[in-house]
């Protein structure tokens, strides 16, 4: 046959898990849902349909709950240090083993404002993300945040960009800035507290898009980039992805009307997609 | 031809509309779909595709965004009060008019302790949702939240239920409960304060689910509606549906392993669905 | 308390279900999600959290599955009626049963004109329908089919509808029609044929839709349910949802071009939403 | 500042076309949904909020909609080059230009076996995919499906996989395979037919899926990578994910009933993913 398996990969996605800890004062919750993936010595399966050297994916979702229930752990990002480092030890045939995990949001309910000790409130699109990577050239941990939807109502301009046959969009001197914040940032070599990093970043994210003054999506990207990275000194570079989610003014004059930067449509498509990767010098 | 048409309505669904409201100190935000819904007299459309006493939905979505900019509202009722009142009043074909809104959640971004001026956070699945209908019979109108998610760890029993071939799940003494409430009340004919009267009743769900120590979903339930009711006297009655988002407990015997209440499969499917309304007497 | 519960039901939904039948020749495959409702003597579990009368909705699951194993059928209606009936018979504070399925549509592959024994492919939005309910007031059977999806590019116009101040919307003599077709029609109370009677419904949906010239989404609506009524006898009445899936020409004179109905924007939102019920005379 | 901006790229995304080709006997009927990515001379826009290079997403997704309509192709390949070749050389601050594309599936309403000339019917989960890239170094590009759902209900084992703690799962030697196959190919320099290569690894993929004795679904991903490289000499290597869509038998023993392969739970989490790249040698 002159056909060739140049790269194959396989593992167990949606590995959904709550994990609740609990003290005599209150109960901690982390839920989470882990993809894994595993390369390695398997091409056999792939050649012969000896599966020998597999690992079920069945198998590899019952070692996630098991390694859930036998160690302790404060982050998403020791979860899955603890998960890839299992795959590389227990079996030869691994090379690399990757976990990546998104966090659900859950906050405890307030009454009185009190924090309740078992109760709590989520729903949110926003989840905490990492991956991590373990293989034969050591390992690399990313942290991250996705659906973190903002919006600020003004102190956003757009103007002065290439004008041609192509544009109908006029200057903007005040509009509406929404997006929803996807931010992968990558971990050095020792890293003290992947909690106190994620808040860090986080609070710095939302702080510098509530106050930067916008001239364009990319320049709020950078100076989002530039506190994240100035939050969190165990981070070396962070990559950031903001989707322009249009609120369109919605064109009122056909009514006799004039629209004050009051009424607009919002639309999910098209979007405009920036990105951009800060790192340190 | 034999067949009549028995009943026909028509609008337009999905109508997303932002409203920014501008003062010195700070700016509103009011973040919405619509759903539309005219009955009347339309048939002679259906019947031979004359079309004369039709509004066209197009016209529909821009009366929504003309009414909005021509008014002051402080809630999503009293804007659908006013779409309805509008198409009533202005069209003798239309006998009634309906609209439902879903209003998106946005928070102000707190920094250092202080609520951002025109800076929100939002991306929550919770959404406050109304429905009025006016016609000939007068008005109607509902309040409502969807999406509100929640889940307690403990002080959660389901036990001693029909036990014969078809039951294999054992009874829990204590057991996680998450479900993503869905609740619709009446308003009584003269509500002053709709926005004081949903604050009141989301805060009675919120603490009732707390703290109410849980023989069933179906109890849980009635203790929510009761607490909703006695929080806003301006309203008659409340549907709540409470689909039981299950946490199935791992099993870790067959690894050697106990699972003391710790480790949870969360599932979307298949989820039981609880629903009940509740009303004063 | 001066609260009552005025209405209760339950049930589990989403049991998601694959039987397999297996002759020498070929498989059949039959894939569906169930939803089971019941209406009965429960209220002691909303009151005090007695549970006794209360059949698990885990226990309702199971039931599906042996009900699935112990019985031959050959339609969801058929499936459904056999669930609603366990249910009634079975439990005495079971007042009513509402079983609602919805079937996946998968289609044999073709190789060389040839059907496959046992390869399907899948994929379609579009479910085939039923909703089953059975109480003291006997049985009630309805079919449907949903998210069918289709478009003309030609052969529909809308014009002549109501000019005033809110229409912007422009007399169109040539347009793109398409929607996605939600149709619920009611049985009869003895139906020979469940299978034939849902495919002789879709094929008059499907041609009526293709050969109608339309002059309003209202106009074609009716004579698909017309048509639907023709095609089926055991069938009293269908009620047709069918969301105007808007294709709006691009405006290209800003560009010095001229649109001649060639270049369309799909969108999702707002949308028009027709509706109505045809009925046998 | 001691930060620097790394890497930078920015578009628009899902920009929604529909295009139809009408002539004397038929209309021919395109829709798809383009992404458009650029990189480039953009800097100052993120250091300094300078716009003047910046090419706003707006003015990319009339663009768009403008080379639709000058321009006749037949296949979302060519519109891709189309599209990268526009901006590449328009704008000399472009360095390189990315049109990923998305095409929706419409197939042609058929009425007494005839392919009616403009009337459709779609909902298809697959796409027809394609990404091109144009930059300093030429143009590469990518053809692909998404979303083609299949199962077989048997011809499909899965054994003598690795046996040690975590295992529970048993040896299968008949069970359902379902997946949906998500698979791009790269094309070589010179491709004469676009549209007949898609067709040709389309029907190979089903073929080989339906035909092939699975000792794995690596081992029958391998096949079908396989078919599709003989199917068509324009392409080089082809990777192929296929999530294993578990249809898992449901335990009949508690009922005193024997699951013979006929009762199955579809599940949509969680999945097996398994991947693999198989090239020309």
């Amino acid at each position: 046959m002159s056909f060739t398996l140049r790269h194959n990969s396989y593992g167990k996605s949606s590995v959904r898990l709550t994990k609740v800890i609990r003290t005599q004062q209150r109960h901690e919750l982390m839920e989470m849902s882990v993809d894994l993936l595993l390369e390695g010595n398997f091409a056999e399966s792939y050649l012969t349909g000896d599966n020998r050297k597999l690992i079920a994916t069945d198998s590899m979702k019952n070692t996630v709950y098991v390694l859930a229930k036998e160690n302790e752990f404060t982050s998403i990002e020791d979860f899955a240090h603890l998960i890839c480092r299992h795959f590389c030890k227990t079996y030869p045939q691994v090379e690399s083993a990757e976990a990546t995990i998104a966090q659900t949001r859950w906050e405890r309910i307030e009454l009185d404002g009190k924090k309740h000790p078992h109760a709590f409130v989520g729903g949110d699109s926003e989840k905490r993300t990492c991956s991590v990577k373990i293989g034969k050239q050591g390992a690399t941990a990313t942290g991250g945040i996705s659906g973190l939807e903002v919006l600020k109502t003004t102190d956003s301009e757009f103007s002065d960009f290439v004008t041609d046959r192509y544009r109908t969009l006029k200057d903007a001197k005040d509009r509406i800035f929404a997006t929803s914040v996807e931010a992968s940032w990558t971990y050095g070599q020792s890293v003290s507290d992947f909690n106190g990093c994620y808040a860090a970043i986080r609070a710095a994210l939302l702080a510098t898009f509530a106050t930067h003054y916008s001239l364009s999506v990319q320049q709020t990207l950078l100076a989002m980039g530039e506190a994240a990275l100035a939050a969190c000194g165990d981070v070396r570079d962070i990559e950031l992805k903001m989707p322009n989610q249009h609120r369109i003014p919605f064109n009122l004059e056909p009514f006799g009307l004039k629209n004050s930067n009051e009424i607009f449509v919002p639309t999910d498509e098209p979007f405009g997609m920036i990105t951009g990767v800060v790192a340190r010098k």
